[in-house]
């Protein structure tokens, strides 16, 4: 579940009062979501997110998300909108914590996705990109290669708990990594956790793109392998390769791929998949037994790593990679 | 948390085929509550509740507690009320769950209750016995006194794992209370869960009464009993007889009550604190160390069942009994 921190009703009263939101209706617990404590809030002028930031996320970086936020919907973007206190201000706090309300946007997100989600998805990917780059906003990604070899050093031995030789093979994937990122390729604010939980349809059209709070600057092809690992893979970790099709060729409509990072591809996608084993890893070694949060299986990540790895280049993700 | 079956797009919107609800809009898990499995539901004709029911509801009392919510509504009470399908029937099945929509109610729970809220919930528990007591409905209490014998048996010599003595303690009061119970007072359709989380208000006003399903049949001032339990102690375990005079008051605006229930008073509310202990103790034992679900302290109405063991009559509660 997710919700760290309750929020009584004097609480409520004096923090709306700081916003032009009239009086609360409801306020309930949103069990969906692991970082933050998320709850439904409904007052006279309608449905809201109203978010306390937990500690996993750094206060410092709060203006960034919110900003982002802010920018993508002022040009349209399908993402919730921060909503200014009568100060102006969009970060506010509440019990003692960074907390923000952000509109509600309806929509399911999808249990199974399916090709049609797939090629939604790269469109609306693709258009985040472009509108993120004109915003002037910029935050380091704390989990790429360097944040990925401290998460290693940091699960050491403990990765063998998961599957024996596991610590060496990380080991080796990193230097394979590190060796060969890309470093030239287009470069923007990237979503970085485009799951499905995150993306909202109706019927089978895409309506909203929540959770913005893993975005910073990174490659923009290193979003699409994200994507790639959580949208295209069966239940039995089997690839699917019309799916991959469908989103690759989503994200072409709006922006075509260069050649550079159509070849980049298996190794970006090994990088994403590495990330979250490395992440899965982590909390499933250090999560109390007596959590809220039941940790996500790591090993389904290795069966991708060994996926990517194994892939011989673009033409595995379906794509047609042009001479 | 409470989302113990997740509800996947497609499932819903076969489950809403059934409806005259028009398209869904969103469906978000709702942390509270510890029994079934909750979701907010948007669909184009509004805000409901999806509840699916998990194993510790009866399915056999279902249509008892759907009809007591139909009957309380159509009689002005504010209530859920469940949404009938096309077929006319107010219980579906989800996901091979016994399942309902109900109609969403606004309103905030009082985290800290005033004399005012236990004023207005007074008065709202006399308005439900009105109404609940033209609806012709029945259900045995299973929780009254034979099945807190059977609860203290299964508990057994566990009750001394919480606090040393305590199964003997138990045994005693069961048997001062199954010598002195009354028989003969006013009997109808209780709430018989009555706590602040299960009452909703905007402002000072009483908006809401939700989760009837504790609802059955027994003495009218057993379910005061309850309340004086639920929302006339301080958290340091204090009783506050200026709640309890207002919530004693404000039900007396609707039914006044018979010098005996008065006088019965104190063993009914010693009933009722050795219920909610029971409950609390049986689930603090069996509760596994993983579960969503933290249990709630048993030792808490075990200083409730003192209190009311040594109120000397109705005076402990505020009331000026008439001779």
């Amino acid at each position: 579940m997710a919700v760290y921190t309750d929020v009584t009703d004097e609480d409520l009263a004096a923090f709306l009062a700081d916003y032009d939101l009239g009086e609360p209706l409801s306020l309930a617990g949103i069990a969906e979501g692991i970082e933050n404590s998320n709850f439904h809030l409904l007052t006279e002028r309608g449905s809201f997110i109203l978010t306390l930031y937990e500690k996993r996320v750094q206060p410092s970086d709060l203006p960034f998300f919110l900003s982002l936020m802010s920018g993508l919907a002022d040009q349209g973007q399908p993402c919730p909108r921060p909503v200014p206190r009568l100060d102006g201000q969009t970060l506010s706090q509440l019990n003692g914590r960074p907390a923000a309300v952000i509109s509600f946007l309806p929509g399911l997100w999808p249990r199974r996705a399916t090709p049609e989600h797939c090629g939604e998805v790269g469109q609306a990917l693709a258009a985040l990109h472009g509108a993120a780059g004109d915003l002037g906003l910029h935050r380091e990604n704390d989990l790429s290669l360097s944040g990925w070899h401290r998460l290693a050093a940091d699960l050491g031995v403990g990765a063998d708990l998961i599957r024996p030789g596991l610590q060496a093979d990380i080991a080796s994937w990193l230097d394979r990594l590190e060796a060969r990122w890309p470093r030239d390729l287009p470069t923007g604010v990237i979503h970085a956790d485009l799951f499905p939980d995150n993306v909202f349809f109706r019927g089978s059209k895409l309506s909203g793109v929540i959770d913005f709070y893993f975005a910073c600057t990174d490659l923009l092809a290193y979003d699409i392998a994200i994507c790639l690992n959580a949208w295209c893979f069966e239940p039995d970790n089997s690839f699917n390769i019309t799916k991959a099709r469908r989103l690759l060729s989503g994200y072409q409509k709006i922006r075509p791929l260069e050649p550079a990072e159509m070849d980049a591809l298996p190794l970006l996608a090994t990088g994403a998949a590495l990330r979250f084993l490395l992440t899965r890893a982590y909390d499933w070694i250090n999560t109390p037994e007596d959590a809220f949060v039941t940790p996500k299986d790591p090993l389904e990540y290795l069966t991708k790593v060994q996926f990517h790895q194994a892939a011989q280049g673009p033409g595995a993700y379906g794509l047609d990679r042009p001479d």
